[in-house]
């Protein structure tokens, strides 16, 4: 990773903003410009070499991961520690990541500061950064998301009837570690049944039922990259209703995979699911938005929403993921991932979408 | 759950602070006070009945779980609902959450309610009220450390040299799922050979060495409560410097046990572990706190701690986990949770803590 040069552009985004440093508290932005994957950490830019602040228990990862970054280990909270180092050297004001810091940390950082060192809040400017991924991240994430795509072979020979929506978790999950997982991005969805009504059924203690849809929403993480993905299939046959459904999500999906490509809105591309659905009936029943952005966290700008002018730019990381939810009957979604491409979207996530019945 | 008795001690508090309404936008206060598990909602307390909002994609999840409160479904995020809730109610003042709500969303907050309602900030308000845990808390804790210990015979056998350390948490982690558990309480530490020198070493792809100290440190979480343990083995025969920091950590960990009772100190429970480990030379290599609260999050108040003056409550339930930590050698943890009782403290965890060469 090319961490001297996205701390270059940060940098170079402060100077507009006349802000000789800036104090980074977000886990995941200190991973982005510095390496670091502990659970305690700030990085404090500046103009001189940025120094890292960690706690003693992290003191050997520290200093084995964290590049382009003075390391200090603080006796104490490191945000302490970076406060009392920004007060003996006089910085004139320090930034802070108005999205992540909350009033209490502000609050003490005041007091450590006792007026010394002014404080200004900035907007998300790492994550604005991270919205469009480097050559190295598209290669990391590609790697996640095949050991992701991988995985669904596993879960559907646990899917059948009786067995719990835990267990093919449970099944899903070993696999993605047996094949070096660091773990799971997020809380694993197997949601059979009526349950498939819910857009974020976590999987329960119920056991799938002799027949309906099971929503499969999954990802792992990967050398830190996120994957994700959704496929619904159908236990026994399915009615023509509900392959009606199944077939107009899976058209919404392909809609708005088609509609991305650099340069178009957001909000574009979710109209291009919402469409589709709507000439089907089924609009009011896709109660959330298309998709969004996928990195070092699950959720990352861009929001594919209804209402986000965002211009979509090479780079982007997107997932396309409508779905319907009728309440009482049950839901269907489908989710690939897809990289934005001058001119157009490579979809990342190589697995079918044809209709499965089990 | 008594949701009730929780909302109306919370009540209770805003009296004296002369405070008629609290938003509470953290996750874990919110499930604490109305039962929602869901990752987008916010709560408001007041007078009347108090109204839990949430969007679109936990509609039927939100009726079905919450109690003691009104659902209302937002057309858009929770927290801009509550704020119109709040300027239509003609509510004077508002609390917010300070160690949660980051600045941003303040100023949000503030935008949305246009000077029609002051917005003041209070404290750990429901954070201090959940470090005291109710019999039907420590009966679900109780569960999660069950299911928890009894996972460590499925990691022991898979520990052997040449097993990759991420093998051996797939093998745990699938245990965990396969008994029920709703995933893990926090990243699976193995922590093998030179490994076992970082504390906070989580499982990586290395493979487990011909000989050395293997640290274990896993929790479940059941029912939404957490697990928290640790056990440390060796690879092959031990040099008799390796028993010896064995036996120092054990009887550290015994003495900080011993100390635990209502009404001590959080950080005389600190003293008691640091004075075994100061005798027998290896304080310098202890180099984090004795142990934390456990809850519906891993990580909860009070914090055991060098200079926590806290006093330990009976309901408390903490962690005892002392550590050392070699540069280049290794390490050894031994944690166990404890419930705090009137005349003392129960272990809750049920594993010997025996020294085990694999």
């Amino acid at each position: 990773m090319d961490y001297a040069l996205r701390q270059q552009r940060l940098q170079s985004e402060l100077e507009p903003l006349k802000l000789g440093a800036l104090l980074l508290t977000h886990l995941p932005n200190i991973r982005y410009l510095c390496g670091f994957t502990g659970s305690s950490g700030v990085l404090l830019l500046r103009a001189g070499r940025p120094v890292f602040f960690t706690d003693g228990r992290y003191a050997a990862q520290a200093r084995a991961e964290v590049a382009g970054a003075r390391v200090t280990i603080a006796n104490g909270p490191p945000l302490a520690a970076a406060a009392k180092f920004a007060a003996q050297h006089k910085l004139p004001a320090l930034g802070i990541e108005s999205e992540h810091m909350t009033l209490a940390a502000r609050a003490g950082l005041r007091r450590a500061l006792r007026g010394k060192v002014r404080l200004r809040e900035v907007g998300p400017l790492v994550e604005r950064q991270r919205m469009v991924k480097d050559a190295a991240e598209i290669a990391l994430i590609r790697q996640a998301v095949n050991l992701g795509a991988a995985l669904l072979d596993t879960a559907l020979k646990a899917v059948r009837p009786g067995v719990l929506e835990t267990e093919v978790a449970a099944e899903l999950e070993y696999a993605a570690r047996r094949q070096g997982a660091e773990g799971m991005a997020f809380e694993t969805i197997v949601a059979a049944g009526p349950r498939s009504a819910l857009p974020h059924g976590v999987a329960s203690a119920n056991p799938i039922p002799q027949r309906g849809f099971v929503i499969l929403d999954f990802g792992v993480i990967l050398h830190g990259y996120c994957s994700d993905m959704t496929r619904t299939v159908h236990v026994g046959k399915m009615s023509s209703a509900e392959r009606r459904m199944y077939q107009a999500v899976r058209e919404a999906q392909q809609a708005a995979s088609s509609a991305v490509r650099a340069g178009v809105a957001c909000a574009q591309v979710d109209r291009a699911a919402r469409a589709v659905l709507r000439r089907a009936g089924l609009a009011r029943y896709f109660t959330h938005s298309t998709g969004h952005g996928v990195g070092l966290q699950i959720h990352e700008s861009p929001r594919l929403g209804k209402a986000q002018p965002e211009l979509l730019q090479p780079g982007m990381v997107v997932t396309i993921e409508p779905g319907v939810y009728v309440p009482g009957r049950g839901g269907v979604r489908i989710e690939d991932m897809l990289v934005v491409t001058d001119g157009g979207a490579e979809v990342l996530t190589p697995a079918p979408k044809e209709l499965i019945e089990l």
